[in-house]
């Protein structure tokens, strides 16, 4: 302990101290500044990584290893002062050898509770907008003059032919687009490979039902946000539209109806083989970079259950569950009792099925109404009429490292729990089984974790808790047989139609199907914290697991997550990938050992 | 004159005299608050219609008329009273029978100088917008659900078939589209009809090398502005994907390659005819309303030279004008010198081809770094740094009567003309004719007087002054010979391509083509303010003739203008049309004589 562990500051106070001992590059004094407790979540500028760091001694190592390259100076306020929970936060700026930086600074009780800084654009590299946007045209008439239209045809013509793209982003769905947007900003070329006919085809193709979780505020897209008279959830085919409309007007290189077959990379040149599939025809592209946005999820997780091949009805997996017409007036069972389960439940339900869920393990239920009120809080109508933009949003979120956000969550739960008491009595009361996850915090922890095993009630709980969708908890699947599923407990539920809800498997899944085994099982899971609950092994990691940031393999990447994940972390792939073309240094600290040859 | 005249206020004193007039239904009490040169501009607010009233003469007649029906009240200030100019301004709010308004006092030297109210909102029907956005979702279960995509596809089919719209909007530019967006905003049905296969295709298919005049700022559509990183001038293709996307997202019903052909009013049942040919194929539609939105001008002003008949190469209206390409090496005249003409001139040179331009009368000419510094302060991007909106800027431009506005205009053009006297004297050397209008109130002026005689210079008239583009001045066209175009004076000019950039005729003859000479006569000429120059015969209007405000043939409007036009004024013919839908009684004051029967 030092004697700074007892020293009450005030925010600019704080700031000075800090920037003296790094101006003068003292590593410990500058650690010493923090408390035990305290904590420095970095995206990029000190570590071109993404990592939280908590208390002097994590805080002190970082920085003797990076403040030689990142040479920090001119720190400053870059906002006022404001009241955050029982503390005061207010934004940053300063800047760093390779560029401009942002972040917030969050103190409690006199000690700096949060340090949050922000790579937010690279010197000689910064995005042309607002003052610094392009022209559009040149105020000279020139005979050599091509117009926007020409330049575009040109473009699409040569690029993934005569000139390779710097990177491919394997999947168009939002975070592909995001991030391609961010990525042409900065002028690196890139090609989107998506599967489907069209962009936004990922939101049109799943069932029929479907309409967005989060609200409008949390799920805007990297520079055009929805207007103001956007639904406040939007349906699968205006997501499904807007994505389609979004790339257009972000002039996007997506090369629609393409599949990613095989990708190679070779370590001596440094360029990948990536052989697609598009519109029939074989193609190989040649880039630097290879970045996965193939949503937050790997390839379906489908059970190979025994008897399977036995069952007289209809199975399949959620994937590739459309609509519950053909259903109407059959057993349906859905195995599984997360997000996809309750959805596609009512979807049959609606269609007039006779529906049974088969609940394996206890799921987190949150009623949309509470989330909105209690939850979204920074994402909302009255935050954007309080001045708080997604922008800001953002930061704010950013700079509650992990750790401190399940402690905010528990406190969350315990009121949305004790807010909707009589909700969740009639739930337990049809047998249907509530958690809250390990340590009792929440729906977004788990989300986080595991990506699994909870639901924003939109309407299936009333369903389950009057019984009118039917639930059968507590057991495995043992078999499919002809008539139905045996449970591992010896029930046996009859179906004529059967609907695995059961998740997905993890990122580095799909890696497995088109690099190798061996760059799958280097790199290893994707997503979670390390947090050491069932399914999100540790140890702890401090962030999400290979998201956004280097990985144990050169020159690959994963990108994806909600909306608003895939809004935020976009631009920090992106200044990832921008450094690397412009050959500007970025050495990683706390890089996972990497893998030669992939 | 009454001792108000002499009296000085503060703004928020007048305000508070203004409202207690006005609640105590004291016409002529409430017009003595303003001085003789003091203006009242209302947009719907008091009048149903859009009138400017100069002096407590003419806005005690109005108050006098309106006061009974409007019911003003709850007069307050809507934010920090501002410098401008060498007074003073605010934003204020207040409430009518029918509604919320808006709108902006502006004083000089203690006397009010510009009262503006504007209807922003029906009482009863708001918009459903920010904290009244749609939910996008019932939250609960629901059998007969039906999806986004379902409601879309039934709307579709629907309209125009087994239902009529309330309103067709001939014209899908951005006119047409801007309308659509805000009818669709209040729930009025609407189809626009677009001759072309695509929406922004009228863009799409001018010549190659047009790029808007008016910076980015400006030029924002309603409720999605362009984002920060779009260039500062649009390239044509660039803006028709942004109104396809635009469409497509604000879910308008265009009728795609669909020309109308007719239109008759029924005056007793209050219902149109309107015959439109639709992918070829006849179909008759239903509206209660009418509205063309056919830009701001109506069909080409082609002029019948005579000996056209024996012309050897090739005559066209600029209209009809694509690209240069195929007149590589040849003579071509550009009849005409205002902005199609310097346009077409340049994409001629750049193409290869020897151009002269034949200039019939003078022309504004500003260069358009000057006008972008000097003339769009509150439309820039330090304006936005400024916290001045695109709403609001376009509040504070309403705020300025046309009257007031020209004398600004001719302090603005003295100003630009000294600070490019280089720029002119070199231009003028070269025998191209210079004027500053009438009154010397420059270019915005000649837009809004006669829009004719003026060009924004991005390039032309280097090439002009350079000599690299010839100019013949001074003299009109009196016949087409085989080799060439004979002039007034007798010079000749030799061509093998002659484009005639002649400008178009009023809206109102697009009126007589589709639905009579007696109605199109009856509305009059479109556009201009009765200024009494050249072009635009007095008397003096106040306000553009026929624009977005009742006309002479009952349920007919027209919408038009450029993109700030067409973005501002659509919300008041959307509020006018909706409130005709609902029978919200919309007494007009100073409506056109009408005409019974169109």
């Amino acid at each position: 302990m030092t004697a700074h562990d007892h020293a009450s500051y005030g925010i600019a106070t704080w700031l000075g101290a800090l920037d003296r001992a790094l101006a003068a590059g003292e590593a410990a004094a500058a650690a010493a500044l923090f408390p035990a407790g305290g904590f420095w979540r970095d995206l990029l500028a000190f570590t071109w990584n993404i990592k939280t760091f908590e208390g002097p001694g994590e805080i002190g190592a970082m920085l003797a290893a990076t403040i030689a390259d990142a040479r920090p100076r001119g720190w400053r306020l870059a906002g006022p002062i404001e009241a955050e929970g029982d503390g005061e936060a207010a934004p940053i700026a300063f800047e760093t050898a390779s560029g401009i930086g942002t972040g917030r600074l969050v103190m409690r009780g006199g000690q700096v509770s949060v340090l949050l800084t922000a790579l937010d654009d690279l010197r000689g590299h910064e995005e042309p907008r607002g003052a610094r946007r392009p022209a559009g045209i040149v105020h000279k008439a020139d005979r050599a003059r091509r117009t926007w239209s020409e330049n575009r045809a040109a473009e699409t013509a040569r690029l993934g032919h005569e000139e390779q793209p710097y990177v491919v982003i394997i999947g168009g769905g939002q975070g592909g687009i995001a991030l391609g947007a961010r990525l042409r900003q900065l002028g690196v070329p890139a090609i989107i490979i998506e599967k489907n006919a069209r962009a936004g085809d990922s939101w049109r193709n799943r069932y029929r039902s479907l309409v967005l979780h989060d609200p409008v505020w949390y799920d805007h897209m990297p520079y055009l946000n929805y207007p103001e008279n956007w639904p406040v959830f939007t349906p699968k085919d205006k997501m499904g539209d807007w994505l389609e409309a979004y790339a257009k007007i972000f002039e996007l290189n997506i090369w629609t109806s393409t599949s990613c077959e095989r990708a190679h990379y070779d370590a001596a040149s440094g360029i990948w083989t990536v052989e697609v599939v598009r519109e029939g025809r074989r193609h190989v592209l040649r880039p630097r970079q290879l970045v996965f946005a193939t949503g937050a999820y790997g390839p379906p997780r489908t059970i190979d259950w025994p008897g399977a091949a036995d069952f007289a009805g209809t199975l399949m997996h959620s994937s590739a569950y459309q609509q519950g017409a053909p259903f109407a007036g059959k057993r349906c069972v859905v195995v599984g009792a997360a997000s996809s389960a309750h959805d596609v439940a009512v979807d049959l339900w609606e269609a007039g099925g006779e529906v049974t869920m088969v609940q394996r393990t206890p799921t987190t239920v949150v009623r949309s109404e509470t989330l909105m009120e209690l939850g979204f809080a920074i994402y909302s109508e009255e935050a954007v009429a309080r001045g708080i933009t997604v922008e800001k949003a953002d930061m704010i979120s950013a700079a509650t490292p992990f750790r401190m956000f399940a402690d905010q969550q528990i406190a969350l739960y315990r009121e949305i729990r004790a807010r909707d008491a009589d909700f969740y009595a009639r739930l337990a009361a049809s047998g249907f089984a509530l958690d809250f996850g390990e340590d009792d915090s929440g729906l977004m922890m788990k989300a986080l974790r595991t990506a699994s095993g909870y639901y924003i009630d939109v309407g299936a709980s009333e369903l389950i808790a009057s019984g009118q969708i039917g639930v059968v908890s507590g057991a495995g699947v043992a078999r499919v047989e002809a008539g139905g599923l045996r449970l591992e407990d010896g029930r046996f539920v009859p179906a004529d139609v059967i609907v695995a809800c059961t998740g997905y498997q993890s990122m580095n899944e799909t890696v497995a199907g088109i690099v190798s085994r061996q760059a799958a099982d280097a790199v290893g899971p994707c997503w979670g914290l390390g947090s050491g609950v069932r399914g999100d092994p540790g140890p702890w990691q401090g962030e999400l697991r290979n998201m956004w940031k280097p990985t144990a393999v050169e020159a690959l990447w994963f990108h994806g997550g909600n909306l608003a994940l895939s809004r935020f972390y976009s631009r920090f792939v992106a200044l990832q990938l921008k450094a690397r073309m412009e050959g500007i240094p970025t050495p990683v600290y706390g890089r996972p050992a990497p893998l030669s040859g992939a």
